[in-house]
């Protein structure tokens, strides 16, 4: 069993960098997008961590950091684990933070135990996570993986202009070309669920099946811009009027039930000129679709496609333009991997269920390199995430870490 | 007869004051928003060539501008034309300057005839009739006309925070307490029709009977961040979603027919935190609506009250706030005046129409304190206004200034 306390003390540690205070509820949050000097100040901290816990660290060119603990056998591929610290603009503590300073605490009791292992122990900490900075989630574990290339990384922009590139060069994070991440023999992630499934069957632990598939797209839409008091009805080009038909559009297809678990969300939406009396001339939305079913995934995106054609068609002087933002597959985890986590919760006589992840983890990148799996953490409040309501209890995140260090022990010595 | 191209060679003059170009349509448009360096160096221009024509240049608290030439009888009430000079963020060349270039262009051949008048004839050139930088259209007219007072317009602030008092004083535009507009005899405005009537009826120079009504509000939504891909669609409380819900449903409202001839516009509309996979915690829009029917426009309002519960009630966790911006009834203009303009139009061998204005103007104000009648001047391209594309033609600017003189030297002769 791992301290609970200290690594409760971390994880409160970490959220101090970046916090925020959120006037309207009272709570506190933290605000860390990646590559801003938040997330260069929260990863300085990890790494001081990762040190004096005698890892061996590295940071390659993405900015992915790798702290190792060393096996007994040298020729032996590493054991990873991790996840990561970037955040979203309003987010709580735990959200990638538990993985990444879950496997700090894993070696630090191995250390304290005198326990040693067949295999390294590799703590990944992956850049971009998120992806609501630079507009790709799960960047930098995706580069590792080798299904995005660096230079593509490289040259995405956030909403200044500023490339990921750039900015990893400023906040010192750019590693040299030749770190690489080593192959691994196992990947086993530990993270909070996010969602309301754990609660909602009262268990603590959760060994997860495998990720939905995820579909990030952003519609920029021109139209006119005119006379909020002059212009005729059947005269207009409103594209903020096209924007909001699309996020009305998107809920009745969820809604309709034809696109099976299909969920879907405008994070993102900005009109231009943006004044009260003008017809907006420009308007800019993201649409995240998540299916954990790949076919009706792609009907969805068919019909959300032909649903924006009968837009263009129906307004003259309207035009919408789609990019692709992010798109990844349901990605099933590794069934052995998943009895070795449930066995490890049964040898802590944790209840468990099996559920499917509704975010995107970097496990789904690196289940491209090794068999992979993912323990999750109960969380509270229906497991609200994304929002400084996002809660863990103390003993709930004990409880994933424990899962975590027996998992991982055990794989270590195979 | 005014001279034509002095009048045109000012308006260009003053529309590379505030000028951008447009990368996306390659025009050259105006962005002068009310109390900005632009807009104070407009005013600055437009003073110098008051002063050139001999007028006396005074400014109220609100900023207003008023140049006077004087009559010949000093007990007489002065006949008033003016507009204003500032800009939405996409403006063309006309929209208010045309009224102010206008005036200043009938003074200047007045004194090349030689002519005097028994009345003074005096430029209003009023602050914010826009509307769009500080949310109150037709302010500086509202304030000299008594229906609004400084205090409440001092108070009013921008996006970033800042009073419009406090800019007042920093573009140096805050005039002494004891300037105020005379009670006029008469005021005549001359305005871009900003809309395609006049083109439509193939007639040069519209007669205004008056401005239909203006309902403006912002509504604030807030709901609850929640993370994109794990929240189950029934726990959403999504702010976004309902703002476009509003959006949605007022474009039915309007074509729906039961409200008349009511147009209605979101011209600005943000979500936050604004990022892809985060469920909208809030949102802010703006509501426009015009109705020629006042009554019309109190059920439009009422019943995009009752929409608002409906959402609030339908989704826990939501609530609706709004705030009214500006609020004007349907403003009908003197009929004496209109008979005259009508007059002056058959004078010149100019075709003429009466027609409603769709947008507001600063005649709508000043009505409280005497006859007032409007000339509209006829648009290009569907009469698009607010846009770069935005277009009279020389003669079209100068038919409307000769009614405008006509007009002005037949009552500054009464
Ligand atoms: N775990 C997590 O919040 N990942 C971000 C990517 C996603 O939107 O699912
Ligand atoms: N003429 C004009 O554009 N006025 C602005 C106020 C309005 O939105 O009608």
């Amino acid at each position: 069993t791992v301290n609970g306390h200290r690594l409760w003390q971390s994880l409160m540690d970490l959220a101090e960098i970046g916090a925020y205070d959120d006037e309207r509820t009272g709570l506190r949050g933290v605000d860390r997008l990646a590559l801003t000097d938040a997330d260069a100040a929260g990863r300085r901290q990890v790494i001081a961590w990762m040190e004096q816990a005698g890892l061996r660290v590295r940071i390659d060119r993405m900015g992915n950091i790798y702290g190792r603990r060393e096996g007994t056998d040298p020729t032996a591929a590493p054991v990873l684990t991790g996840s990561h610290i970037d955040s979203v603009a309003t987010a709580g503590a735990f959200d990638g933070c538990l993985g990444v300073l879950g496997g700090i605490e894993v070696v630090r009791i191995l250390d304290e135990r005198g326990i040693s292992t067949r295999r390294p122990v590799e703590i990944g900490v992956f850049t971009e996570e998120e992806g609501v900075r630079f507009g790709t989630d799960m960047l930098g574990s995706a580069v590792a993986a080798g299904r995005l290339s660096p230079e593509y990384a490289h040259a995405l922009t956030d909403r200044d202009g500023r490339t990921l590139g750039g900015e990893l060069i400023r906040t010192g994070f750019h590693g040299p070309a030749d770190v690489h991440l080593d192959p691994p023999y196992a990947y086993v992630e530990c993270h909070i669920e996010q969602g309301p499934v754990l609660a909602e069957n009262d268990v603590q632990v959760g060994v997860v099946t495998g990720v939905q598939g995820i579909s990030w797209q952003e519609i920029t839409i021109h139209g006119r811009a005119a006379h909020a008091g002059t212009t005729p009805t059947h005269l207009r080009a409103d594209a903020g009027l096209a924007a909001a038909r699309i996020g009305v559009h998107l809920r009745s297809m969820v809604d309709s039930g034809a696109y099976g678990e299909l969920r879907a969300t405008v994070g993102h939406l900005a009109v231009h000129p943006d004044l009260t009396n003008i017809v907006p001339a420009r308007a800019e939305l993201t649409v995240d679709l998540r299916n954990p079913d790949d076919a009706r995934m792609a009907r969805a995106e068919e019909d959300l496609t032909a649903f924006l054609r009968t837009l263009e068609d129906g307004t003259p002087g309207l035009t919408l333009a789609t990019r692709r933002m992010a798109k990844t597959a349901y990605i099933p985890f590794d069934e052995r991997l998943q009895k070795v986590i449930a066995q490890a919760a049964d040898d802590h006589g944790l209840e468990h269920i099996s559920l499917l992840s509704g975010a995107g983890h970097d496990a789904q990148e690196i289940a491209a390199l090794c068999p992979t799996a993912m323990v999750f953490v109960r969380g509270e409040y229906d497991g609200i995430s994304h929002n400084p309501r996002e809660y863990s209890t103390p003993e709930a995140c004990a409880h994933g870490v424990n899962v975590l260090a027996t998992t991982l022990l055990r794989l270590a010595t195979q």
